[in-house]
């Protein structure tokens, strides 16, 4: 059956992060990589641990308190015109090269294209107007005050789209966020652009992906 | 106040770790080191993602899990006798050296000393029994089915304890941890051997120590 509504996941699944490595490599040369890695870590690790501790915060301050944490653990020096231009930078992503023919081709009249994005509106909004992409619907997490994989993010697709989880396609890059939406009971197409193992959660995808190119022929199938 | 009860995480607090890193480095020679750390990141990611999921599963079965991701991700060949080995090798881990010296000063005759861990009894009984230090409980989240540093976690060594959340000391190497603790009402002490900077989580420990060797002065102040 193909899905009523397409729900896509935002950064690294829509939005390549890409740039905003390469701001740190010219901020701070030879770091770039390694500054990155421990910035996108400690943000989705917070994530996690204050939806456990019931302490939510916007992801917006929560990315900014982890580029202060990473650059504090690899002793590079942080002023607020550098944090200031990479959290812009954060607003202006560019689409990976294949998500703007794809999301044409995969348009239809009775289907919705929507977002569902840990980003809170402040990050997700400017970004997606400066995309120039078109959606149906731009759903962020701050609207239930817990991040993904818990159900209640999920369900706002749901409610919002009005549509039986089984009729809804989901799409990340993230497998764990793929998963956390089979467990809920969507349909889910893992984009695994690296080549990584499987996340062990207890649940497979309904398809992996090299890429957003592959997924109209996917949901033909 | 002198507290009730003093409640300490097992795997980095009280057990040292490193000898399942020696072990990771005599069977894969100069991988021991990144194995380990992608071992223990996809480890404590997937206890936040199940529990968030609500798709709880014992730590043993993570940590074997995580340990087959880790080889996979970075293609080291694992069979079943070097997993079995490993695995062993959590059972049998060596308490830091400060750890039995601090333990004997902390005993008092009206205060409990008690292990609250992330690790299921398959895995913390035999470790506990194997380093001989004996302790009134040892908790484990396995009893509230999800993991740390959801507040059902803490609230465990409310109950089981018989204390108020302020009577109770709680000491971690895992900031995240110490600060779970303390958004949930217990005095807590951050571990912090390694020089980390304090995750940004919207709280602060009542204290940060170099070792365990230094609570019993902290404590006296």
């Amino acid at each position: 059956m193909s899905p009523r509504a397409l729900v896509f996941d935002a950064y690294g699944t829509l939005f390549d992060v890409h740039s905003v490595v390469q701001r740190c490599e010219s901020f701070w040369p030879g770091e770039g990589a390694r500054l990155s890695q421990q910035w996108r870590a400690k943000q989705l690790e917070w994530t996690w641990q204050r939806s456990l501790m019931r302490r939510y915060a916007p992801f917006s301050r929560i990315t900014r308190d982890a580029l202060e944490y990473a650059c504090a653990a690899l002793h590079l020096a942080l002023d607020e015109e550098r944090a200031g231009r990479l959290m812009q930078d954060y607003k202006a992503l560019a689409p990976y090269p294949d998500v703007r023919s794809a999301l044409g081709e995969l348009r239809a009249p009775a289907r919705s294209l929507a977002i569902l994005t840990n980003g809170s509106p402040d990050m997700i909004e400017p970004l997606v107007a400066s995309s120039r992409l078109e959606f149906d619907a731009v759903l962020s997490v701050d609207e239930v005050k817990v991040f993904k994989p818990a159900p209640e993010v999920y369900e706002l697709a749901v409610k919002r789209l009005r549509a039986e989880p089984a009729e809804i396609g989901f799409v990340s890059s993230n497998c764990w966020d793929a998963l956390g939406a089979k467990s809920f009971g969507f349909r889910v197409w893992w984009i695994n652009r690296g080549g990584a193992p499987l996340d062990a959660l207890g649940f497979e995808p309904d398809g992996i992906l090299d890429g957003l190119g592959q997924l109209p022929a996917a949901l033909a199938q």
